[in-house]
């Protein structure tokens, strides 16, 4: 049998699938089961899109440019406007999700043995897209106590090396749900700048701002034109994952040259995925008036519910709709599955993330998971009333 | 300004769309330009597909599963066993589009400075899928006077290193039309049997077969199931190119297991794109009766026009919709690019591809250019008249 490769072995198995089979066996007994593990969002897709996709008007099914289409980009700008960003049509080039958006830009400026500097924990696949482009992940710690926020600028330093290309930040971040503030994003154009560096955003999770917070996107630093590059997304903002429709935008026009070579190599982003995409910038405010407004109920439940448990603890989110908790475990994976294989309360369990996937730091993360708060508030109420019995029968506990 | 990529750098271009400014001037000016430069088919999308997506049953856009819809995959076994290939669901992973299916592929065997043998000329942007997983494309010579044929034995021997992992055919072949027979096939088989290679086949045009010639595929060949990958795509069985649905198919199980990890990277597949290619499935007989009857016709227009001109020359394709023909010019890209800006006959043109993008050997294809015979045989005939006429004008002409 032929070998396969090093960097198939190295790539990370998903943190989260891997209890698939776990969660399955437990429907299997009659046990429900509260998934929190993933950012699938139950919220309804907004009806434009549904339709626009319902109302495809061509005979055949084409190529669309391989930026994607100009009249899908012409109304993204329009998008941007609305949050005083300020992009051109030819500074977009659309992916099969923020997925393909960051393996463009990975590709395009960096090479294999390069470094991105990424504050950990951090999304998980970031590391598979590193692993997929042959560059490293150089980590630095964000902690619980300080609600996961920017680490301060030494640490930024001290990882910096000459084989430093980038940083990434997630913004609102999954999986801590922390939002930068702009004292923050002005120390990261700060370091971009004094470095050369580039600035890679994820801010797919812009609109879930709570607390009346604001979100500050990278595109507002001056000065940093030729650093900045933004990721984005439609799966979360209108609750289209599958469409497959997310973008990178950037105005150093050498580096969205390079990545027109990646995407035109690829060809096309999917044509149905752009053309429900398009509809939905027109989603009403109102749209998002109500999913706020719900998803400020479900991290408010989450979050009293788990300071209310003995010995856990987490930090108030004001973004995305995810949630690292301390949990008072010995290990998060083992903890995951076992509330999968070994427990329920009134035959009801939760399935969560174990943190451990979050962090490239062998050892983190032991003691926390990730709880996404993409269920109804009664649903996420009998959810974490499972946890807190599942932690006083836990044989792990500390 | 922070440097990018050298891989970045390394991508090629495509060598198709450098033309398309000198199209859009041409346009400009008035002159109607015929496009046989691309694999887009004007063929309709079988109507079941469109209505599929029409209907599209649910209120929200999920995530499929990161292999694809595991009613999709059943659906494609189905499709399979009708032309003899035995293949389950499990050993199916959906991409977006086969180029993504064959990324996941390259990048799951081979490592950085591995090699993959192809026969040249070969599909343009393999090679830009072997720069993205920092492999290396060894070509072997086919020759247009032997009609594009396997090129002999001895000649994947002497390519062959230590880092060889796979040899990849495109069969019915992109660029040439030539479809192998199964002497081909089995001469394949041997080889990666002997060295222990991958065999990797893109068969996207199974159905393209002309001349009641039949497809064979490396599906069929016994004794290698731990060798063979299949590369398929919807875009031109069902004239579906911007749906972005391809698989990878192998009953190697390990490296399935090593494939998912990168399907898993990237979480899902085009959902819209998975309904309509499910539904296309039961496209009737009569769809293709009717598309190979229409392509047949263009074959045969663009091959006896071709022959007709004095000094040009083209082998008969018998599979997919191109062919690569032989010019009395100097520089097929100057070529190509003069027709666009400097001639029209009777205020008409054509745009072809240059071949030289098709080799990887430098030199190669200087004389040759891809046609992509995906007009009506109207227009054909137009073109190849402009395309006599320009030859006899064309300064460069040898």
């Amino acid at each position: 049998m032929p070998s396969l490769s090093q960097k198939g072995k190295m790539m990370p198995a998903s943190p989260i699938r891997k209890l698939v089979p776990y969660a399955e066996a437990a429907k299997k007994r009659g046990v429900k089961v509260y998934h929190l593990n993933i950012g699938q969002p139950d919220i309804k897709t907004p009806e434009a899109a549904l339709q626009a996709v319902k109302n495809y008007p061509e005979p055949l099914v084409a190529y669309s440019h391989s930026a994607g289409n100009a009249s899908y980009r012409e109304k993204l700008a329009e998008y941007y406007r609305k949050f005083n960003i300020d992009v051109n049509p030819d500074e977009i080039i659309v992916g099969a999700g923020a997925s393909e958006a960051l393996l463009f830009t990975m590709q395009s400026i960096m090479d294999p043995g390069d470094e991105i500097i990424i504050p950990e924990p951090f999304y998980a696949n970031y590391n598979g897209f590193a692993i997929n482009a042959g560059i490293n992940v150089v980590p630095i710690d964000s902690t619980i106590e300080s609600g996961f926020a920017l680490p301060p600028i030494s640490e930024f330093e001290k990882a910096i090396t000459n084989r430093t290309k980038a940083i990434l930040v997630c913004n609102p971040n999954n999986p801590t749900g922390y939002l930068y503030n702009m004292d923050e994003l002005t120390t990261l154009r700060d370091l971009a700048l004094k470095y050369d560096l580039f600035l890679i955003a994820d801010e797919v999770y812009r609109e879930f701002c709570y607390d009346g917070k604001e979100h500050h996107s990278v595109m507002h630093l001056d000065g940093l034109e030729n650093h900045v590059v933004l990721i984005d997304s439609v799966s979360k903002r209108y609750s289209m994952c599958g469409a497959r429709v997310g973008v990178m935008i950037s105005k150093n026009k050498e580096l969205m040259l390079s990545a027109m070579k990646f995407a035109q190599a690829r060809l096309s982003p999917p044509s149905f995925g752009q053309v429900a995409a398009e509809a939905a910038i027109d989603t009403p405010d109102a749209y998002f008036t109500e999913v706020l407004e719900e998803y400020h109920k479900r991290r408010d439940t989450v979050y009293e519910a788990i300071n209310n448990i003995k010995g856990a603890f987490c930090p108030k989110p004001t973004g995305a709709f995810y949630v690292v908790a301390q949990l008072p475990i010995d290990d998060s994976d083992f903890f995951c599955q076992w509330l999968l294989e070994d427990f329920n309360y009134n035959n009801e369990t939760v399935m969560m993330a174990p943190a451990t996937g979050f962090y490239s730091t062998k050892g983190r993360g032991m003691d926390e998971v990730r709880i996404s708060y993409v269920l109804n508030v009664e649903d996420l109420k009998h959810a974490m009333k499972a946890l807190e019995e599942a932690l006083k029968v836990y044989p792990g506990r500390k």
